[in-house]
């Protein structure tokens, strides 16, 4: 699907919502709607007539390159270059992301428009990925796992964490990561214990857990995935709480299918962990969508009776926590389809004693 | 300073605006205001009494080691936690950041209380740094400028930007930064000439311009450097763009003093660009403030009237840019004094022929 394309889908939602254009303010929006990657731009959207690209000089060659097929205005004021074209019809704005300052300035900057809430009607778009956005969403989970099928194979004792989750960085951007996807978390023995650690010069030691939460970026899209292993030999309490998550993660993964309610893999999970008796120390969320951004739509939760729609792309994160001791996490990246999930991060997810 | 101190002193620039607290949601305001460094949190600060820090399950410890002097609430819905202990008194919000539907959201959740724009009360706070902040800033600029040194002795013709870049960020690394203040700019060639330039596979040849804008973290505090190389000899038409880049940043960083009007910089780099004839290749900003966030108050503009004040970090950074020839960016961060600006990022600004 070309960003031309993904504009068409947008206009006929426009359609439905009885708006007459939307002003995109929301930088990761503008993006998916035209490949611009820079860090400033907003994009105009009538339903009538063509789109209309905004960002400051900084970005003129590059506006140039990326969106040869949209007018392009070059202001460091994007909301005083857009309004005059504004016009007296009724614009959706991104009122989930735009702030009150910005929509005040934007309604003194247009009074002959009038400004209504759009909701999330781009991210909804961006929920069901296409043939482009897959591949690159594939690309990054595999180089993720690549990268740390080859850390886990050298050695990793007496290493801090500081320097294991470098390592593993390189790996991502040796394999042809562009970036990584977000700060890697790497955590080791008591540690593993917190949700989101930062790497410390903790020494990893034998016996301990060592969690790994990371992923690569490809071409502006993200992989989350994560291990937790064992280094040596896993004693009972590991192994029972180990299995308790991979139990738990299974059972979630079972309900991301075209049509299921997204709360029914959160129910599961956490019926699983509640099942093992440790449901208490399961402190975080069930999971989220990836896609150009690291946290994006769907957000799993009890709450969210949404349903399940194929080629939607998220996680599945359950974990168990005990302060002070020791943790377990496992994260896949997994594309929904209308029968079993893909897993895009395809890797073991059995207990791994390392070394 | 000690966050407590500066808690207080937001109770008193509260009290000076007729506000009975303020309901803290910008992220890098809650972290300056608390030491948090997790990636959800909000802080309700009242005029009178203790504050409250928020945020969700994932940062339960890390609050507890981070913020042992201020009551927390663990809730995923930070607004909700937050909204009945805003009773019925007029709370600051920060318009500038709080998106629209987050403000209508907070209305309705605490119907007793009145919402009125606190304007950038913490922005402007966090203008003036403290010790703790500058030692910070001075260890990321030291360690961006000692990688550039070490980079510049090595080989650098025939590899590519993208191997270039991280050879340099890798040496942030190493020196000690915590994490690159922002996705590095190396261009080669004809790519200096784009102002923000995302490394690619381009190979760099003898007699080109090499472009780095670069930075090390260190704590949370951002280094933002420039330096623009020619590998090989220059020719007398680098030669010409350079100087006048060079001769411009001098004179805005001449402005860069206690008391001095923010425009006047801006000002007298233009007009030095504009005197040797090459203001219309200028497009970008001449600079901005640099301490928790890569940008962040002042921004420097003819529009900016304000003056500045002692111990504010900011960066001057004119250039030149010839498309489809090459470019030229000197930058550096900078503190400012009630004498000389202190430059950060120590190194040479005279032009490097390098190899």
């Amino acid at each position: 699907m070309t960003t031309a394309d993904r504009r068409e889908r947008l206009v006929a939602a426009l359609g439905d919502r009885g708006l007459d254009g939307l002003f995109v303010t929301t930088l990761v929006n503008v993006r998916y709607l035209t490949g611009f990657t820079g860090s400033n731009g907003a994009l105009l959207v009538p339903r009538e007539g063509a789109p209309v690209f905004f960002t400051d000089g900084r970005y003129r060659d590059q506006a140039a390159k990326e969106l040869p097929d949209v007018e392009h205005v070059i202001d460091r004021d994007l909301a005083g270059a857009a309004s005059p074209r504004m016009g007296s019809g009724t614009w959706g704005v991104e009122t989930h992301t735009l702030s009150v300052d910005g929509h005040a300035n934007l309604t003194s900057l247009a009074p002959g428009a009038t400004l209504a809430p759009a909701g999330r009607v781009v991210e909804e778009l961006r929920l069901v990925k296409d043939e482009e956005e897959i591949d690159r969403l594939r690309a990054a989970c595999r180089i993720s796992t690549e990268a740390l099928d080859g850390l886990l194979a050298g050695p990793l004792v007496g290493r801090t964490e500081r320097e294991i989750a470098r390592d593993l960085e390189n790996r991502m951007l040796d394999l042809g990561a562009e970036a990584i996807a977000f700060e890697t978390i790497l955590a080791t023995g008591e540690n593993s214990a917190i949700p989101h650690h930062s790497p410390t010069d903790r020494v990893l030691g034998s016996g301990e857990f060592m969690k790994a939460d990371f992923g690569a970026r490809v071409a502006g899209y993200h992989a989350d995935c994560t291990r937790t292993v064992v280094i040596g030999k896993a004693d009972d309490w590991q192994r029972e709480i180990y299995g308790a998550v991979q139990a738990s993660q299974a059972a979630g993964l079972d309900h991301f299918r075209e049509g299921a309610k997204v709360s029914d893999s959160d129910d599961a999970a956490r019926a699983s962990l509640d099942a093992a008796g440790w449901l208490h120390a399961f402190t975080t969320g069930l999971g989220h969508g990836v896609g150009l951004e690291i946290h994006e739509d769907p957000f799993i939760a009890a709450r969210n009776t949404g349903k399940l729609v194929s080629r939607t792309v998220l996680t599945m994160e359950p974990g168990i926590y005990v302060p002070g001791r020791g943790g377990v996490r496992i994260e896949d990246t997994v594309l929904v389809t209308t029968g079993a999930p893909e897993v895009l991060t395809t890797m073991t997810k059995d207990l791994m004693e390392i070394g």
